[in-house]
């Protein structure tokens, strides 16, 4: 299995604390140490960065968590090999221009024996993860448009989500730079936290969660399979659960009821 | 206009000497100094950086540098912001998934006027040189299958740059981690060197060019739109002549008369 991080904030955030918090799950005795990689968005356009090896190993990942990078819109996902080798191509999250957007996808879980029609994605590498990102992108573009409303699409994705997790487990993440989507088959947690300025200590920012935060504020929100960080208020999401954000707001989720 | 660098090798070598004879080029009074990128090869897979300011100035680069990075086939770009903002969707490398392979392409020139057919492939950004990517792609992929020998898609893509070159000027670089295809509309030089191995100095594997290297030597090719380096040995393409390397040989090569 494997760990997801996603964030989706107000304003461009500071993303080396998400990143040091993932490093330090991918680190010492974790089995996530087949890879680990991170998508992150400025505005419209992706950073993606990769690497075959474990995150605490990884001098990319070291130069990242030293850079000042902010970011409104991220994915990372540190990896434990079941299906696939240990690869670049294996490696978490992908990415596929569709409709002159960057889609990006990283996926918790593992499906077998699911069968994908062949289309225009072809996956690069041998995960069931790419295999159903490649799967799902071919059925958005056979039936949407650029222009398709949000609403539209994801009702899409979500029902194709829950066909997908009759194979196995499928908590995944996806973006398309617009928002961030998040659904949980069986383990995918979120917590809302309000966004002080950029100079307060990680300490005092991991204390200030979204209790009781005022409309208006500046918020992110960060989703992982399990909670990031000590502080109260990481809310599971149920299976069959899904939600979307916009740049930190909560646009739509929604509940399979399967 | 910018600075192509490629990089097509028998044996996986080292890149990080290439990228730091690059980043001199994109320093001091340099106008190249809008973006740089990279793209490498680990055998079928690609890694890509890109970053939207001067090599020289990247955080990224100077992580690049130093770290042991070694690949048969790289493409790197340094960026003078001609078509399109400083921004990360313009710039160079681009990269597209086909066939389940990654194509990365890096131009140096501008063209103008030329209008492409809409395809599956959209640019993201605002560059004549993403767009005739896509384009290029496109055709491709209605023209060809993965199976096509590399002989009859080589063939198609030096007549397709042909006629773009009648827009203005494309010195370009492709690749589909097979091979690496260069073609030169008005300046492209190349030089091929013996490789040693990798504890001699950078100055003493300067100074080993081409000349006289033996068959079945351990080679690698540079190709770029000028000399990166003070050694004899670097040969200029003519307007037209375009040159197709896989891991260091060269497969084959043309020109188009025109």
């Amino acid at each position: 299995m494997c760990e997801l991080l996603g964030m989706t904030a107000t304003v461009p955030t500071d993303i080396t604390t998400n990143l040091k918090a993932l490093a330090r799950r991918g680190s010492g005795d974790s089995p996530h140490r087949d890879g680990w990689g991170v998508a992150y968005y400025h505005a419209a356009s992706v950073q993606v960065f990769r690497d075959p090896v474990g995150i605490a190993e990884s001098t990319l990942a070291r130069a990242l968590q030293d850079s000042p990078i902010q970011s409104q819109t991220l994915i990372a996902h540190i990896r434990h090999a079941n299906v696939g080798d240990i690869s670049l191509p294996n490696t978490h999250p992908f990415t596929r221009e569709l409709w002159g957007q960057y889609w990006t996808f990283a996926h918790n879980g593992q499906l077998k024996d699911l069968t994908t029609q062949p289309g225009f994605y072809k996956p690069e590498g041998q995960t069931d993860s790419e295999s159903v990102f490649c799967d799902l992108l071919n059925q958005v573009r056979n039936y949407f448009c650029r222009q398709t409303p949000h609403e539209e699409l994801i009702a899409y994705i979500a029902s194709a989500c829950d066909r997908y997790r009759q194979f196995g487990p499928l908590n995944c993440l996806i973006s398309n730079s617009e928002w961030l989507f998040a659904y949980c088959s069986t383990k995918l947690t979120c917590i809302t936290q309000r966004l002080r300025s950029h100079h307060q200590s990680e300490e005092s920012r991991a204390t200030d969660n979204m209790v009781g935060s005022a409309p208006g504020d500046a918020l992110a929100t960060l989703v992982a399979t399990e909670p990031l960080t000590e502080e109260q208020g990481w809310t599971p999401l149920t299976a069959g659960q899904w939600r979307l954000w916009k740049h930190g707001a909560l646009l739509a989720e929604g509940h399979s009821g399967a």
